[in-house]
């Protein structure tokens, strides 16, 4: 895996490849958790039940959906949500998901 | 196919089901065409590219889902978007996914 993944630039963000990141429970459990704690997140430290190999590939659909930014700090790779990016563009799609009774349905 | 179909009830409406329904782009415009006349649509009557068949699959995802509801006029299978009851369980993604901005993406 290169060192600095790509990332889509808000111009490129389809609401097809967002909905298919976000249908998948897990991938929406990360952005909650980024969401909840409103900082970055190593990918080891998220609350999620799944090996690492199944994580690495959320966070690779995460990522080029532009839901979220990777980036290094030493040998951990941290996740930043791409809030402001994602609502400029689909206002009110995170906000949806993310509400509490959301979530507990 | 029966004649009156079920429908679930608002406490059963579950978030995952919801976005499995409207991650498919021809059950998007069916929601979005009903949500932009306001009006009942017969199933014969939607701007969808697919067979009768395929588009009568589309509707029992959607009606399973609770976000449409179907009764009879006649001959004619009618559709209805369960706006308001969609809105209540979760506020802002039916807007979210229906501006002229999201659908354009």
């Amino acid at each position: 895996m290169e060192r600095t993944p790509s990332h889509p630039q808000v111009s490129q963000f389809n609401l097809q490849q967002v909905l298919e990141a976000l249908v998948d429970p897990v991938r929406r459990s990360i952005v909650a958790q980024l969401d909840a704690t409103g900082e970055d997140i190593a990918c080891g430290a998220f609350d999620i039940a799944v090996s690492k190999s199944t994580a690495t590939h959320h966070f690779k659909v995460l990522r080029e959906a532009g839901l979220i930014r990777q980036h290094y700090v030493g040998t951990s790779r941290m996740n930043t949500l791409r809030r402001t990016e994602m609502d400029e563009v689909f206002p009110g799609l995170l906000d949806a998901l993310t509400t509490p009774q959301a979530q507990g349905r």
